[in-house]
Formats: C-alpha cells, sequence, structure tokens
C-alpha cells in the first residue's frame, strides 16, 4: 500500500519536468496496447515535445529510479513498447516529437524526431524523387524502425533499417540525462567503434531514441513483377538463384507462399483472382524487379519472360503469369489475415541461410502433417532474404485438444526444428515480452552475458525498455 | 629492471598455452611495423591456428594481465594493429588462420577465419559469380577489414563493410578465454541487439575477431565508365545528382580529383593520357556505372552520353570522354602515389554531407593559397559517399619552413575547418595511436564516455587493442 504514494510523488516529479505533455489516469489507455492486442497498465504517460524534455524527463527518472518504456506508433508486434502490468512504469511517447530537422536531398538524407512515420517520411522524400526503401504493412515512427531495426519486403535489395541508419540522437537515464549527438548523416564516419549500433534492433532498450539521420533511395522508375508457380521448395530456390543471375541486384522482392496459404486467400477473397495456379504446386512466389534508372519496363519484362521460359524448360516453373505487381501484392498482403482467419493461429517469425529455408518449410509441413495432421500449416515470406512466416492453424472445433499449454508445446517443438536448421527465431519482429523467453532458450549464454554487460554499461540502473538481456 | 623476468614469464605462459606459431626477438620484427610505416616492439608474436587456441592465449593474457593487439595483413593506416614501443604488447597475428569454413552460393554468403584475405574471398565467391563488394587499394585479411570498418571506392552503391557483415565470431579476453559465435549467416536476426557491432570499426579493440560471415554480390556484368571535366565542384556536385537520376543505384563510383591532382598525375606518369582534359577544370571525376545484370553494356553507355551531352548543354560538364574503366581507374589509382612524391605529404582522410564536400574543398583550397601560398593542395576521393582525401603537399624547398610543429599547427587547423563544416575527421583508416588525440578532441565527450564504458563493459580489464576510448 505505501507504494501509491511513491507513484504518486514519481508522477508528480515526470509531469513537473515534462511541463506540458503529462498523461494521467483514463487517458493513458490509448497508450497500453499495441498492434499485437498486448496491454499493460501505466504509471502515466510522457509526450515530450523535444530533446531537451526527455533529457529532463530521463534525469527525473534516474533520480526517482523510474522505468521508462519509449512508444511511437504501437505498430510493434512483441509489447516492448508498452508497460507491464505493475503500474509502475512511465511510457515515453514521441508522438507529439514529429519535427523533420533536415531534408538534404543533395546528400540524399533526411533527420526526423523520434515520432515521424515511415508515411511522412516518404512523402518528404518523394518530393525529390527519393525514399526511405524499408517496405513494411504498418506505419511505424522513425523510432520504432531503429528499436525493432525493421526488415520487410525489399530487405533483399535494400537491407534492413540498420543498413540506411546514418547517425542517432539518444538520452540516457542518468542524472545528467545525458543527450548523445550522433546525427551527422555522414556514410563514411569510422572514428571510433559506432555506439549507436547498441540502440538499433535493442527494442526499446539502453536508451531514448530522439532523432534519427537516415540515408535515402532513389524511388523505382522502372520495375517488373511476375507471379511464378513451383512444383517444390527446392525448385523456388533454383528459380530465385536464376533470377538473381538475370538480374543482379535488381531483384527487390522474392516473397513465397505455400500452396495452403495461396488456397486459403482464394477462398477467403474470391475477388482475388490468382494466377497461374495449379494444383500441382507446392508453393508461388511474387517475384518484383526494380530499378531507379528509367525507362526499363519493356527490357524487364522481356528479360523475365526468357528467365521464365528457360525455367519451365527446366520444369523448375510449373507456371507463372507477368503483370502489373500492385495486383500480385494484393495477393502476398491479404495472406496473414485470410490464414489467421482460417483458425486460431500460432504464428513464428523466423529466418534461415537461403537454402536451409526450404528444407525446413518441407520438414514442418511434414512433421505437422503426421504429428498434428488436423492442424494446418502455412508458410510464406520473404524467401529471398531468409524469412519465413509459418502460420499453424488451429480449426476451432480443436480448439479444446490444443488449448494454451499445448500451443506452447508447439511452438517449443517448432522453434527446436528452426534452431536445429541453422535459423533464428526471431527474424524481425524482435524481441519483447512476448518472446524473451525464448530469447533465454536460444540464444547462447555468452551472447547474453555480452548484451548484458553492454546494457549495464549504457542503463547502470536498469531504467529503459521492456528487456533485460 | 624488475619487468624483464616478469615478461619472460608472460612469454613463457603465453608460448605454452599456444603450443605451437611463437615468435620471440628478432621473428617478431616483420609483425611490428604496418603500411604506413607505424611500427613498434612486440612482447611476442601468437600465430594462433584455431578459435580453440585463440581462447587459450587470451585466457593467459587475462591471468597475466598481458596486452594484446590483433593483427591481420598489416595494411591499417593509423598504427591500430602495431605494437607500441614499450615491448609489453603481445601481437596476436591471425596470418594461420587462413580456413574458408564455409562458401554458401545459395545463400550468398562465405564464412572465413580472420586471416583470410580480401582477394581469396573474392577468388573463392568468383567461382559462383559472386563477390564481396568491397573495392580497396590493399588486401586486407577479414579481421581487418571489420576492425577497420573499410570503405573504399563503391561504398556509394554497395556501403561499407558493416553494412556486408552477416555475422561475427570473437573471442574475449576474459578468465574463460569466451567465445561467442554469432556467425550464422543470417540476412535477418532481430533476436536483441547486435553485439558484433561493438567489434565493427572497432580497430582491434574490444575483442579478438577470429571468423567473419559475409554477404556476396553478384559479380557485375554489365558496366560503363566516363571521365568527366567539370568547371567547379557545385558543377560536379549537380553531376552526381544527374547521374543518379538517370541510373539510380547502378551508379556504382563518382570518384573525383583536383585539377591540380589531376595535373601532378600527368606530370607523374607520362604515359597516363588523361582524357578530355581541359585548362578550366577545378575539377574531374570518375563514373562508373555498373550491375549484376548482365547484357546492359550498350544501353548504360548510350544513356551516359545522354547524360553528359545535357549537361554539357547547362555547362555543368566541360568535357568528357567514354571508355574502358581500367584506363580512368589507372589515373585514380595513381593519384595518392603522384601526390605524395611531389614533396612532403600531410594526408588527410575526412567525410561530409555530399554538399558540404564541395564547399569544403573549395573553401580548403582558397584558405591555403591566402595563408600558406608555397603549399600545395590536393584533393581526390570519393565524391558520390562524401569522402575526400586531402593531400597538402610540402614543397622540398619549404621543408625547414613547414616543420613538425608547423605540421601539426596546420593539421589541427585543417580538422577545426572539417569539423566546422560538418564533417568528420575520420572517414575510412578508422582511430589508432596515429590519429586517437583528434578523436578525444572532435568526439563529443558524452559520445566517448558511453563508447569507454560500453569498452569497459567487454573487456574490463582493458587488455585489447591500442585504443582506449
Amino acid at each position: 500500500m505505501s507504494a501509491l504514494p511513491e507513484r504518486a510523488a514519481q508522477r508528480h516529479a515526470l509531469a513537473a519536468a515534462l511541463g506540458d505533455g503529462w498523461l494521467d489516469g483514463d487517458a493513458c489507455e490509448p497508450y497500453a496496447t499495441d498492434a499485437a492486442r498486448y496491454g499493460g497498465t501505466a504509471l502515466g504517460v510522457a509526450r515530450p515535445a523535444s530533446t531537451a524534455k526527455t533529457s529532463m524527463l530521463a534525469r527525473v527518472a534516474a533520480a526517482h529510479r523510474i522505468a521508462l518504456v519509449a512508444q511511437g506508433a504501437r505498430s510493434g508486434l512483441v509489447g516492448a513498447a508498452i508497460p507491464d502490468r505493475s503500474g509502475t512504469q512511465c511510457v515515453v511517447s514521441f508522438d507529439r516529437m514529429r519535427a523533420i530537422r533536415a531534408f538534404d536531398a543533395a546528400n540524399r538524407s533526411i533527420t526526423v524526431e523520434a515520432g515521424v512515420r515511415l508515411s511522412e517520411i516518404n512523402r518528404t522524400a518523394g518530393e525529390a524523387g527519393l525514399c526511405l526503401p524499408i517496405d513494411l504493412g504498418s506505419d511505424p515512427a522513425a523510432g520504432g524502425l531503429v528499436g525493432a531495426n525493421a526488415g520487410g519486403s525489399r530487405l533483399i535489395k535494400y537491407g534492413d533499417v540498420r543498413r540506411n541508419v546514418l547517425g542517432l540522437e539518444i538520452v540516457l537515464a542518468d542524472a545528467a540525462g545525458t543527450v548523445i549527438d550522433a546525427l551527422a548523416p555522414l556514410r563514411k564516419r569510422n572514428a571510433g567503434f559506432d555506439v549507436a549500433h547498441c540502440f538499433i534492433g535493442a527494442n526499446g532498450a539502453n536508451g531514448l531514441v530522439t532523432a534519427v539521420s537516415f540515408a535515402l533511395a532513389a524511388i523505382e522508375r522502372s520495375s517488373c513483377a511476375v507471379f511464378v508457380a513451383f512444383a517444390s521448395y527446392d525448385a523456388a530456390l533454383a528459380g530465385l538463384l536464376a533470377f538473381e543471375r538475370a538480374f543482379g541486384e535488381l531483384l527487390s522482392a522474392f516473397e513465397f507462399m505455400s500452396a495452403t496459404a495461396v488456397r486459403c486467400v482464394a477462398a477467403a477473397c474470391p475477388d482475388l483472382r490468382i494466377p497461374g495456379s495449379t494444383d500441382a504446386a507446392a508453393c508461388h512466389a511474387l517475384v518484383e524487379i526494380a530499378t531507379g534508372m528509367p525507362g526499363l519496363d519493356a527490357l524487364l519484362e522481356a528479360r523475365a519472360l526468357e528467365t521464365l521460359e528457360a525455367l519451365a524448360g527446366e520444369r523448375v516453373v510449373l507456371d507463372a503469369a507477368c503483370g502489373a505487381a500492385e495486383r500480385f501484392w494484393r495477393i502476398r498482403d491479404a495472406l496473414p489475415v485470410a490464414v489467421a482467419q482460417e483458425g486460431i493461429p500460432l504464428s513464428f517469425d523466423v529466418s534461415f541461410p537461403r537454402g536451409a529455408l526450404a528444407a525446413f518449410v518441407t520438414g514442418a509441413e511434414q512433421w505437422l502433417a503426421d504429428a498434428h495432421p488436423s492442424l494446418r500449416c502455412h508458410a510464406f515470406g520473404h524467401f529471398g532474404d531468409g524469412g519465413c512466416h509459418l502460420v499453424v492453424s488451429i480449426p476451432h472445433d480443436q480448439a479444446q485438444r490444443y488449448g494454451p499449454l499445448q500451443q506452447v508445446a508447439l511452438r517449443g517443438a517448432l522453434y527446436e526444428r528452426v534452431v536445429r536448421a541453422g535459423g533464428c527465431f526471431s527474424a524481425e519482429h524482435g524481441i519483447g515480452p512476448v518472446n524473451v523467453a525464448y530469447y533465454r532458450k536460444h540464444v547462447p549464454a555468452a551472447q547474453r552475458q555480452l548484451a548484458g554487460a553492454v546494457q549495464h554499461a549504457i542503463d547502470p540502473l536498469g531504467l529503459i525498455g521492456r528487456v533485460r538481456y
């Protein structure tokens, strides 16, 4: 009971440091749940309007030992930006830090505050024919992009967020509320090891990211898309390699979808015509070729058709259609929702060396068919970069048989298979309260101890973020 | 005097841990000097043949508090891989760790031990049409590539080493000789923040990098090169932007050379015909367009000529020649040696936002002409990524007037100009004993303290590398 006056004092100190932008009580509710419907209860919500105010807040947090949880657009999937249920953690929302501090078209860079959305970055960059080439289904804030080290569907060509960050501004939770200004938008800067990387992919731990400098790329000016049916995952891998030989770095996406997943979309969305579908297909792929060089559409399409003809001749490709990319992406984008609606979805976000991905999916499908014949398994995702979303669907009439305990056992067994195949149990979504137990299980102790030591060095009071590494 | 028996005991312990591969006395000499002729004296040289032996060595070093200096091909330019003159530091040479542990063409990745040279990586990868696209004048070992976070001439297209590393294996200097195995060649792995980045660009500090997994790219199959004369640096920037608009990500190099630097090459190498040279040029650029997509040579050349014609019409380009890339690269590659021979060279390796690079070079040339009219100034480097090598040449007859003290003053004054222009005093070469004083001066205290805290967390005994951050 003695916690209540202490919390009131903490709220008072934080609100006073902030000046304005403090939320309390019911007003906190919208800030307590994320896209994955992971929810908690906040001590309060601080909405700083500037880096200076964030620094003041961090000083008070350090003095009063108040835990801080940084939050952007709440589009995360692992609960890393959401307070726990204790009511002791203060959310630091960056939804008022929305300034574009600098857009330098000549340098192909943009510097934005943590709350600026990906779509806003692209709106500004687009005026000069540029973009931040992170292709996601959601619209995160800059700070969330950095915290999650987001990847997406064009990673094969452009890399993840880490590969597009030029600099960061960070506030530490220490007595001074130290501000690290490493924002300069330089492509070459080898002046000591780059501490900014301790905050990229840290899922909100270590420090508060208040601003980010990104490198920008040219908007794609020529492109071509095909939708391909393969007889097996090995054939899909052969197809990927053939497209890479034909197009080099112009290959911008190679998204695969298991035949069961595509059938599921076809049933759920009858208006989406699936091109070139055949009963013999084990999987399909959306292949996109794109470049910032204008005027190549016809050449790319001709080369794609040549590549497909050769693959059909070798019986690698069963069938294929060439067409507007948007039409094919609608199928791909409808897929996660369609498969989730089919039953109770158990979702996995895993990655592999590309050769091992094919073997894993085949093996997992077979294992599930043998050991759990009433369950369905849908695989889809980023074949080109080894990323794989797997959804095990529990039919509603099997809900009793596959209750929470059985689900945990199934999840554990599948992760074991992932790790044995040389893969990673967390490809894109990152680590948060939802999956930190698997981090402890599958990341070697030496690596976790090193991460923990670095975290302790940066945030010795252990106040920032939801994950203790 | 009491140090001598202690050193003998240290040598004995290290040699015993290693089993074989220990060098002592005169045999150490080849390991004591680097490419920049920075030299020291080693306690001894340990040449481990495996990660396990490196771990044994690190345990002994921790137990006896022996400083370790990791060394690859000695191609560094800042003394970071060379022992100091105290005779207390043990060199750990990776010249026996030369195994290619895995080459996975389907995954476009290669895993190599720290001593494998860049050229060896490219020989193996080349058999499958792949390469590690780090384009350097030297041939470093994998560990050195990582320690220096090498950049090079194609950074504009492929990024630096950091952007091409998939994983590391690291040995820590602690009581256990802990081995961190984060080598899995995965393109998506968001399982906590990536501690590997604490070793990339760390100039040999923090831990001993024993193996590296790199992502590989397609070897270029189509290309085109032009050599262009510009009336000003602003015109060169306009030219860069025009080529980026015309070619998008296919632009693979935009290397600039000041007119004085090109004249210096012409004088030193009369057999190298400088194409399209004009007296009115302020600078020249080697522009290279390249792609892994085959069969585009003619199309790229036609597009380059169109682009140049438009720029000539706007008087941005004074003159240009299209031709074999190797011929133009010979001019670019001859340049550092030619300008260094002209007098006593003071070399700078700096970087800027691209717009600021043009202004800086113009300003620096003007300032030197006014304040130091007897000195010559040559600028060249990587305009496309904001990198700039500046060589201030002291004529031999001015050697007395510009002695060591004056050189230090000149260096300090130029770095001040760099920092005022928003640039970085160390673009590519990294930090070592040669330039650590400028690190202390120009990197903000908060950032250095953070780097120091992280270094202390990873290497609490302070045994590894030449730089205390």
